[in-house]
């Protein structure tokens, strides 16, 4: 497979369209798709294939991951030939890529996953890129990796992990560790406000930007955070998750690999979503029941 | 020391006054004193000391754990001669129970600790019993022990675990496991609620009286209070914790042992009482930051 | 439907052999299908359904959960007529068994998925049921579920939990609770066995066995292990997992059901099977790199 | 107080001999004691004090957390006259530091308390520093932090972060983060090692150095441990702990504040030390008892 130098680009959300914007500067060709006609390149995915080399097209989707990703690529399965690839750089569970890349091989058309970090900083900063796949396929796509990619070396920001899924596997366990790294800072943050002692919270935080151990790019967002509003006062304590955090506890289970730290972040997660927690009610009733130990009312 | 079937008894709240009632059922004599002069039977430490036999006298301390209870056993220290004995049957830390037994041992008092447990329901069922001290102390106090716990074989409700303090250290890693087993009934319990299938959680439950691995006496308790209130509507999510849950993870620090099941169990109950969590509005902000995802504006 | 009072029972291993016996004990007509010809009552699944009434036949399955269950359910269903009913009792996950009732309604054969607790003690006891499927199924095969069941008020040891599914996932959730709660006793236990003013451990935990909060069978479990082994110096602290667990912790990721207590303990599970943790040997790396640290060669 | 440019500094271990360097490099001066007379600058802290200014001396403690330190203080508290202050820069628990505050305080005698970040690569790239006490005297001290600490804006590596005390809570609470941060990024290397379709760790981790949310020191640190060792196989996991960890959780108790992802983070240090964990003997032990599962016999 010859080197990617035109790409077809499905999905042209904030990622896609910025990694659109990041490609051309780097002086790539990309035509892009989208439903929303504002933002797209051409009318249509058929338009996009015919708009791109004959042979040795690439054409990557960057759309919603589950059901929406699947339309995607089954109809590009239907408008590819053999020969050209298909890139999912979506958050597809990595299961999906097998089913994915299988049902592409059987026409030929090749698969390869990329996961893909650097969220809304990514334009300007350069999204890092964690491959699976084919050698050679993923070699001729080296071009649009190194466009998309961070200054510096290569292998700082990119890498080959392994076979088709070992990009998305790579990035969801990525977001695993990305869970339990924000709560080991949450709950540091949460322990210097409770103590009375300690009379600057984000100024110790800020403190820790330069020469310490736990310097690092969430912590340098957890200062700005502060900056913006010291006491996180306009802030629900609500979070959500997306996905790859609940599929790295599942495969921790499904390869019995203790995760106790990612996991009790996820929970801190779950616990922070519920109204109000029946299993504390449970104990709140046993409680009672065994040592005239009062309870609140409920809603109180 | 002669076998003790005249006990002083120090405290006369839910816990000692049920005591009193259970040990006259078994036909000691008991000489209680209580701040309340409407339960008390003498009206000062000094007059309960004076109806005690003149030798070998044996006083039960049942007041709340810390700074009372230091109080009653520095008085008592004034009052007794060498020979006696002090019992304290309260919550206090082991700890404390090393410091006291030092103080009255320069007197030649001698010191059992007990912990107790049974809760509200130890005045009809007996209370289960673990001493702390010298031998002969505690062999002296056996009649008090046999009245005050359940029916059976004496080992199945009465230990002397060890040293001063041993008494205290098993019943607050009693209730270190009482923390862990609530917990564990209680996730079981939201699951079950939280599963479409599953039509009948009071009934499963109370399923598991019988037969089952499972089944104990915290199992029964919450078959009854979902009896009462089959789905908790009327209690919060609110758990206090009474001290020994603590320090059973003060303890499992300083020994270096893993508890994480424990622990997890306690940390639930922390958060149970907070408004709402620090540590989560750190990471919803955090994800604000890098991913532009949406917050929920507090309180909501 | 009418009352089973004739049942096919396919598996006589440990517990099929013992509820055939509970069963015959209790007056039922038990005819067994075994691969193994020594215990099998007939000799294949064929002669079991002759064996049968000509209507409204019952077979319970009770093999290992799986491709097994699989294999004998695919055969009844070629063997049963419309009315009959199977009845999975073993380990199934709870989506294999909307599984196996949708493909067994199709040729009008219905499904009864049943949740069985009591291990080895079972025979003795009697076993505690948890049963999922529809109402008139489940009320005809009460006369086998009296049988099995332990003595005492049948809603003590028997639930009709709800829809098809709904007692295995009541039994996966009763083994969750199991995994928490005896993590709960294990490191209450650990912890009084490193601390020195202990000196009675096999003592303590029997003198929990009446009158406390914990109070439990799994309790009188590990007193009498000690009785067996007083340090436990025989056996390795080597624990398996047969699945219910880990389904447990799936259920509370699909479900958002934060279970730190139950997954704690699986994880401890998992700790205990690796020879050498790569998670704490990357910890040993790190502090080496930033701190200098000294680390220790493996397998030291 | 005047500003400090004449520091006595005692302790020239690793830390204090790459501070002295540090603050000379940057023009300070500095009079360095240690028990070792082959580093040592002067023969005793007489001599060391006798070198610095008449008044305003500031002495810096740099010497192991607890016993020594405490010695150090209170022959200081001897050697130095009102006006003079001693700065704490090791490791100590906050709460000594109130205790020493108190006690120099009744000799006219400042204390400031400093958490030091940095280990071994602080002579070169700074030390980031978290003081506690009073201001005044916090200012007077500005030359001495500037000196030690990184490049860049002052506040992005120092904090006058509250009361006495309050520099070294900051630094317990920034190790106990590290714990947390730590076994995050290695519960997920030990999960891609365990997937078999990932076929290049070492290099994962690499590209996560550029671009993406989770890039840290520390992330590079575990990269270039990997790069020395690819599969960490000359490293035992075996991983000490150094005080700040459990004070961080003994914390965590004292003001119920949850920190259920830092205590894991301890807990598998804990257990990584254990040659077999009592806790999963006991579990092993009850799953033979009901349900007649295998054990390993001890040792295998």
């Amino acid at each position: 497979m010859e080197p990617v130098r035109h790409l077809g680009l499905v999905g042209l959300g904030r990622m896609g369209a910025g990694m659109r914007e990041r490609l051309r500067r780097a002086g790539l060709t990309v035509t892009g798709y989208d439903r929303n006609p504002d933002v797209s390149d051409v009318a249509s995915l058929e338009d996009l294939v015919a708009a791109l080399p004959e042979t040795g097209r690439a054409v990557w989707v960057m759309v919603p991951a589950g059901a929406i990703t699947q339309g995607v690529v089954d109809e590009l399965a239907e408008l590819l030939s053999p020969g050209d690839v298909v890139v999912d750089g979506g958050n597809s569970r990595y299961t999906d890529d097998q089913l994915h890349a299988a049902a592409l091989a059987k026409r030929g058309i090749g698969y390869v996953d990329v996961g893909v970090s650097g969220g809304v900083w990514g334009l300007e900063n350069g999204y890092a890129l964690m491959a699976g796949g084919d050698a050679a396929q993923v070699e001729a796509l080296l071009p649009v990796f190194d466009a998309l990619r961070p200054e510096g070396p290569r292998d700082e920001s990119f890498v080959h992990a392994g076979e088709v899924g070992a990009g998305h596997y790579a990035k969801m366990v990525h977001n695993g560790i990305e869970y339990g790294v924000m709560q080991a800072y949450a709950e540091g943050y949460e322990l210097l406000e409770a103590k009375d002692i300690v009379k600057n919270v984000p100024g110790t935080l800020r403190a820790w930007s330069r020469g310490t151990v736990i310097r690092s790019w969430l912590l340098d967002l957890l200062v700005k955070a502060l900056d913006e509003d010291p006491a996180l006062a306009a802030i629900d304590d609500w979070v959500d998750d997306s996905g790859e955090g609940r599929w790295t506890v599942d495969e921790a289970i499904e390869n019995a690999v203790p995760l106790p730290v990612i996991t009790a972040a996820l929970f801190a997660r779950f616990a922070s979503r519920q109204p109000d927690s029946p299993a504390l009610k449970a104990v709140a009733a046993l409680r009672q029941q065994f040592g005239g130990h009062a309870v609140k009312p409920a809603g109180s």
